[in-house]
């Protein structure tokens, strides 16, 4: 196994590109992106799950070494380019700020809304210009607790390969397919032409988000539509079904992750 | 109305200290913690609902004033100190990365656990060391939202006046008693004595968290206990039903903020 203890290894700059400033840029270029921390290596090298987010490489330091190897199949471990480094190499290339040892540069996949459709999907989320990186990973992780069967991001959304956001995901982002960069009316649209119900979640919404509508919602697919943190949702053709949830106290809004783990809770769980 | 325009200001360094990397100790040497933006600062402003967490001094750009006017009684900014600043010196003083140019010197008000039992609150969300601030100031506008009557943090729980955690709150901090610092046992020994029935979130709970299982708990008071961004919860005693959320997919948990919202949501609104 190659060790790496040097602080002038190019490995370095290359993790580093992939997640500094420019490291939307560098990922689009490169195809590539890092996962960190043990889950979501794990699932990355998981075969049952990892759906084209192959991995090219591992960093472990020792310490990380003792946490993957009785995590990860050594069958499975072996067919890839495992390299070990030292803990300061490792706190070089990191973006976390604590660490794990652990680090994997993976390729990005880029799944399209055509390839979504042929797969008869029966839930999906789509977030309108998702902002906040740690929600986009949440929202991810929360869709596949729910069961969903995609999560697809429209244009202007934060990157879903941003270390952040794969972060917050835990692992799910190879659980579960994500369409990126998606215009809200080719959805809509592709929705529209697959038989697939559309339900926007605003706070003024015409139904109340409750068993009943859920329960009334769950005999057709269906795709529920959050908004952007600060400015909600654009307005949409009076074909989608605006829905709010239910509030007591004297709060205006939920945080979009939190609304959306309410919603795909119950409509994953109803079936 | 006072006007700041020299960034040698001392009121610059005053704010800067309380939301920097020492923020903390300075918020509880001063009792003192600042609030940022339209939303928490109206909040913070408005008679009915501001429980302690008074405002001190406001400091306001000719474009945030614009915002700040509309939203507020005039009769209620009169009765405040209100600074108005230049751009530059908003931008010097202000954590958040596009600050709208509002923010608010308010006092902490530290709320015992003995109190809360006082106001026999009906649902109470509890948290064990909570890491994450804009998760704890989610948890907060989740609970403010499914009308739970207070949130207790437990100690080494992120300080609830943190800049972070009091943005994610988006005014709800202003909206419910939060109980911070509260170690764990002295919260179940509280409930079972005020008769508050405990039941805790875990990945292996023995119930499970379903609409049946809501209806049961709703006829006592209730406390809803949830653990640690990655530790999840210590052992409890016995006499604490443990809970878990059924799931789908291949996630292993959920963020803390995403169950807290399903629960809250459920639990406040099935009243």
């Amino acid at each position: 196994m190659e060790n790496i203890t040097s602080l002038n290894s190019p490995h370095i700059e290359r993790v580093k590109a992939l997640i500094g400033s420019r490291g939307k840029k560098n990922r689009e270029l490169e195809n590539a992106f890092i996962a960190e921390g043990i889950q979501a290596v794990r699932e990355a090298l998981n075969p049952k799950l990892a759906e084209g987010l192959a991995v090219k490489r591992v960093y472990v330091t020792e310490s990380g070494m003792s946490k993957l190897a009785p995590a990860v199949d050594s069958a499975v471990l072996d067919k890839h380019e495992v390299i070990l480094v030292s803990d300061q190499v490792m706190n070089a290339m990191a973006d976390s700020e604590s660490p794990q040892g652990i680090i994997a540069l993976c390729s990005t996949k880029t799944l399209k809304l055509q390839d979504l459709w042929q797969a008869k999907p029966k839930k999906i989320a789509f977030f309108w210009q998702i902002q906040d990186p740690g929600n986009a990973g949440t929202v991810i992780r929360s869709a596949d607790a729910a069961g969903f069967d995609a999560v697809v991001f429209s244009n202007e959304s934060v990157d879903v390969f941003n270390p952040k956001t794969v972060r917050a995901t835990v692992g799910s982002l190879w659980h579960i397919p994500v369409v990126s960069d998606v215009d809200i009316n080719d959805f809509i649209a592709g929705a529209t032409a697959n038989g697939v119900s559309l339900f926007a979640l605003t706070g003024d919404g015409k139904e109340s988000f409750d068993s009943n509508f859920v329960a009334k919602t769950s005999t057709t697919p269906s795709a529920w539509i959050f908004g952007n943190e600060a400015r909600g949702l654009p307005d949409l053709p009076s074909q989608i079904t605006t829905v709010a949830i239910p509030m007591k106290g004297f709060a205006e809004s939920l945080n979009v992750a939190s609304a959306a783990a309410i919603v795909l809770h119950s409509v994953g769980l109803s079936l």
